[in-house]
């Protein structure tokens, strides 16, 4: 496994490389989750790079750009036992963002103004100009997300179709903890207390599964009333939004769901903003090519972890 | 076992009886949900009397009093097995209501305005005469009724309250089939696929426990909506009311439950009119006194009817 620093020296790299090429791009501190994609993209390519990177792009003021997590040797590690061929981890942000960058890509919209846009002013701006920089120097064939960054994956998906940019993009289910809870970076700042606390954003999301796919309501309002009066019972968790939106473009949903459906969730749990949310295919509701393999692995991942209840 | 069938020799009968007597009314075409009562009042009580009168007064225009099913054979049998002392089975309603009857008894208030009294215009006021008749004869010192006519069971104690009547009124946990339909003369009624479709009742009620005692939601409002979103799926099923009430007073609850509360539902399967009805005692509301041991006998009953779901 090859750790490179620089732009040029990736840039070179990638020129050795015959074949296909997939990319991870993280932003280190790596878990299971980030473990999974680089798995998936040992399995589906002939090289794979990862990059770690905390694009300062990225945060808002006040954000926690400075106190992110980092943990370089380990990352390192898991990473070699995982299979990655190349880490890209620019020394320093200049390498990304050199003097004079004015290279902004921007995606416009209602699908960046909501949730997340709306949570996070130029957040979106910052992902899609780090990502497609990330996708001009390493030139992949595919790029490897995870859905527990839902609206991410989309935006990143509209950016890469306006840019025209040949990079298909893959995402994968999101990894829960034992208990449910989506695995985070950010899961480190969580004390033993708030950790417990933040358990009630998967079990929120299994109550909207619960009443729409075993009890097969279908009044999306009425789901995300449920979710207000479950979250309402629980103080320590400060709710940023609830949403329960179409699975593409992340429209809000009222009355019947028809569509497959995205049901949102960010919320504060004492300092700490956490988001999570899952997929729900109502029965009787056609599924979109693509989105089979995804229901699977939720399923799965629901029923692995508990599932039954608070 | 001694059956009688007039007022006069049921009236004899009773003067002489010593010690403690319990009455179970009923319309005959017995279920185990009667024989249940029947044995609570062999436990309780040094006489058992059970009466069986197809009571014409309640019954509406329309309504099936015509083809109320009827088995007094089969009905004997099951009654002298659970213990019944006395079965007084009026061989003609005229026995009950003779020549010049004037005697109504009436409740009023909104307990008797909503819901069974709302669908079906005098059939409390049939119901308060013929029991406070059938107290009058028997003077028993418990009465035993099954809670799966909850509004009824709440009528009958006001009645005995206006009237002044020595009689304890002894509610019991509705009984069910084994995959959980409430157990009713009615059910003889429904086809095989009427049937299956009626199971729609407890699970409705199923979906409102687990919601308010399994999620922690306390949005009566919320509760009420998610079953007509429930039911509305069901076409088979015609839904005449669902209601969340307060346990004791049946006045319809909003928002916060913090009281006992009743989910009562009404519908129609084909032809055949069914009720159904579960007790809601969310955690941290205050259980009266009495409703201890009816929580637990729901809780079971509702555990051994499967109940996780359809």
């Amino acid at each position: 496994m090859k750790v490179i620093e620089s732009v040029a020296e990736m840039e070179a790299g990638r020129a050795g490389m015959a074949g296909s090429v997939g990319l991870v791009p993280t932003m280190g501190f790596l878990h299971e989750g980030h473990l999974s994609l680089v798995r998936r993209a040992r399995a589906g390519n002939e090289h794979v790079v990862v990059s770690i990177f905390v694009n300062p792009t990225q945060f808002g003021p006040g954000e926690d750009y400075d106190r992110y997590p980092r943990d370089a040797d380990r990352d390192l590690q898991l990473l070699e036992a995982a299979g990655a061929d190349f880490v890209f981890m620019p020394r320093h942000w200049r390498e990304m963002y050199p003097p004079g960058f004015d290279d902004w890509v921007e995606v416009r919209g209602p699908l960046v103004l909501r949730l997340e846009g709306a949570a996070r002013p130029g957040h979106f701006r910052g992902v899609t100009t780090v990502v497609a920089r990330l996708f001009r120097i390493v030139r992949p064939h595919r790029a490897y997300f995870g859905q527990k960054d839902a609206q991410q994956v989309r935006v990143i998906r509209q950016m890469v179709r306006e840019q025209g940019l040949p990079v298909e993009i893959v995402p994968m289910p999101t990894v829960r903890e034992p208990d449910g809870l989506a695995m985070s970076s950010r899961n480190v700042y969580l004390s033993p207390e708030e950790r417990q606390s933040a358990l009630v954003l998967p079990r929120a999301l299994e109550l909207a599964r619960k009443m729409v796919l075993e009890w097969g309501l279908r009044d999306a309002d009425l789901v995300r009333e449920s979710l207000e009066d479950y979250l309402r019972q629980k103080p320590q968790v400060q709710v940023e939004y609830i949403s329960i939106a179409d699975e593409e473009t992340l429209e809000e949903l009222h009355h019947s769901i028809e569509r497959p459906a995205l049901v949102l969730l960010a919320a504060r749990v004492g300092a700490t903003r956490l988001i999570d949310n899952t997929l729900l295919v109502p029965e009787g509701v056609e599924v979109p090519e693509g989105l089979h393999q995804i229901i699977e692995d939720i399923k799965a991942g629901m029923r692995e972890h508990g599932g039954t209840g608070p």
